[in-house]
C-alpha cells in the first residue's frame, strides 16, 4: 500500500530515512486527479529509483483568477488507490497555508522560456509553476524528478530552473499518453462534454498531420503549421496557437534542421487543451 | 590548512564526502577581500558544526553596471590564510561562466522587503543576491548558513527566501564587527582615503545617536531619525537614507514598539557604505 504522508514535514522526515538506507528517490510532483499519464511517471520513478515518492497540491499560484482552481478535480482516495497499483511508496498533499503563509513573497521566475506559448496567455503561471516544483524539491530532495511532455513547455523550464538554480537532480521527462483514439491524458478531460470530446481529437489529429508532412519529407515550418492548421480547423476547433519550435529553447523556427516540436493550444467548448509533438526525435 | 576546492563541482563532492560521515556543515558564502568581519562568520560556523565551508564569487548579477564589479578587491591567496587562521576547513570559487551559462534565465526574486531601502538605488541587486546565494545553497547543502547583520537587509532577505522556498537549513545572523573607532567592516573600506574615512565615521555616530535617544526613552521614530540626521550631517555626510525599521518586516514604524532596526546609507567621497544598529535587542 502507498504510504499517506501528512505534509511536507512528514514527507521530508520520510526522505530523510530513505537517505539513511542509501535508497535513491524518484519524485512525481502532481497536482491529482491522476490518469494514466501520471502512473506512467510513477513506474518510471519505480524502474529508475528505489523509491517512489508522489506529491499532491493544487497549486493556487499556478491559477490565475477566472481559471479553473475551485472546480479542479479532487479524489484523494482515488488518487492513492491508483498509487498503490502503479508501485507508489509514499503520496504528500499539502494544503496552500502550509505552502504559502501569508507574507509569502519569494518566487521563482523565467525570462526566455516562459514568455511565449503558454506565457502569453498565462502571464503569472509558470512563475507559480517554478515556485511550487523548487519548494517541492527542497522537501523530497530526489534524485529524479519525472515530468510528463504533455506540458512540453513547463517540463523544459523545469529542466531549465534546475541547471540555472543547479538543483542536485535530474529531471526525466516521460512520454505523452494517449487515449486509445489519440486524445492525451489530461485531468481536464473530465471537462468535455461527448461532443466536446470528439472534436478534442482534432489536436491530436493535427500534430499527426504535421508528423506525416514532416515524415515525408516537408522541413519548412510554415508549411508543417498549414498542414496541422488545415486538419485542426476540419475538425471544428480554432487553435489559440500552433506553432512549430526549437526543441531545446522553445525559439520559433523557419526550417526543422534539429529536433522540433509542434504545440498546440486551442479551447474546446470553455475546456483549455495543450498537446504537442516531436519532430526528429523520440523523446525531449 | 585550508583545503582550497577548485569550482562548485570538486566543493558539492567534498559536501558529499562529510555528509557521508554524518558531519554537519556551516556555510559562510562571501565574495572575498575577507576581513574580520567575515571571519567571525566563519568562527560561528565552527562553533555550531563540524565542518565550516567558505565561498568566494564576487558575483556580477548583484553589480549594476556603473558599480564597483570591476574593481572589487580581490585576494585569493591573503582570504585564504585568514582563512585558515579562523578554522576554516574548505574554500570554493567560481567563475562567472560557470555560475552563469550564455543562455542563463532563472532567477529568485522577493517583492516585499527587497523594494524598499537598498532595493531602491539599486533595483536589481537583491535578485543578484537571492538568485546566487539559491544557487551556493544547493551547492553546498549547508544545516546552518551564516550572513553578517551589516548587511541586514540582506539577512533578512535571505531568511525570508529559505522561509518561503522551503530550503532545508538555518540562516544564522551574525553581529556587525566594527574597528576600534566604531567603522563597521566593509570589503569597500580600502577605497576611502584618510579623510573620507574619518568622515566615514559619522555612519556609527548617527546609529550610536539614535541608540543614545532610544536607551533614554524616545520612542517617537521621527524624532530617532532626527537625531540620527544631525549627528551623520555633523560630520558632513549627507545620507542616501536613514530610516527606523521594523526588524522584521522592514516596514516603516511611526513608534518604536517592538525590535527595530535603524538603517543609514551615504556616500563618503565615491564609495557608498551602510551601517545600522537594533533598537530594542541584540540581534537580529
Amino acid at each position: 500500500m502507498t504510504e499517506a504522508l501528512d505534509g511536507p514535514t512528514a514527507a521530508s522526515a520520510r526522505v530523510d530515512g530513505w537517505r539513511a538506507e542509501g535508497a535513491t528517490i524518484g519524485f512525481v510532483p502532481t497536482m491529482g486527479a491522476l490518469h494514466e499519464g501520471h502512473l506512467s511517471l510513477v513506474r518510471a520513478a519505480k524502474r529508475r529509483c528505489d523509491r517512489a515518492l508522489v506529491s499532491i497540491f493544487v497549486n493556487p499560484l499556478q491559477f490565475a483568477p477566472g481559471e479553473d482552481l475551485d472546480r479542479y478535480p479532487r479524489d484523494f482516495e482515488g488518487d492513492r488507490e491508483k498509487l498503490a497499483s502503479a508501485g507508489c511508496d509514499a503520496v504528500f498533499t499539502a494544503t496552500p497555508e502550509e505552502m504559502y503563509p501569508d507574507d509569502f513573497s519569494t518566487y521563482v521566475v523565467e525570462d526566455r522560456l516562459s514568455a511565449t506559448l503558454e506565457g502569453e496567455s498565462r502571464p503569472t503561471h509558470f512563475r507559480g509553476v517554478l515556485t511550487v516544483v523548487c519548494k517541492l524539491f527542497h522537501v523530497a530532495r530526489p534524485d529524479v524528478a519525472f515530468f510528463g511532455q504533455k506540458d512540453a513547455q513547463q517540463a523544459l523550464l523545469i529542466r531549465r530552473m534546475v541547471r540555472d538554480l543547479g538543483f542536485p537532480l535530474e529531471v526525466s521527462i516521460e512520454p505523452i499518453v494517449r487515449d486509445a483514439d489519440g486524445l492525451a491524458l489530461s485531468s481536464r478531460n473530465v471537462y468535455l462534454s461527448p461532443d466536446e470530446r470528439a472534436r478534442a481529437l482534432s489536436l491530436s489529429r493535427a500534430l499527426a498531420a504535421a508528423r506525416a508532412a514532416f515524415d515525408g519529407g516537408e522541413r519548412d515550418a510554415a508549411e508543417l503549421r498549414a498542414a496541422a492548421r488545415r486538419t485542426i480547423e476540419e475538425g471544428g476547433v480554432e487553435p489559440e496557437y500552433l506553432e512549430v519550435r526549437d526543441a531545446g529553447t522553445l525559439a520559433p523556427l523557419e526550417r526543422v534542421t534539429e529536433r522540433a516540436l509542434v504545440l498546440v493550444a486551442a479551447r474546446v467548448g470553455k475546456t483549455r487543451l495543450i498537446d504537442n509533438a516531436v519532430l526528429g526525435g523520440d523523446a525531449l
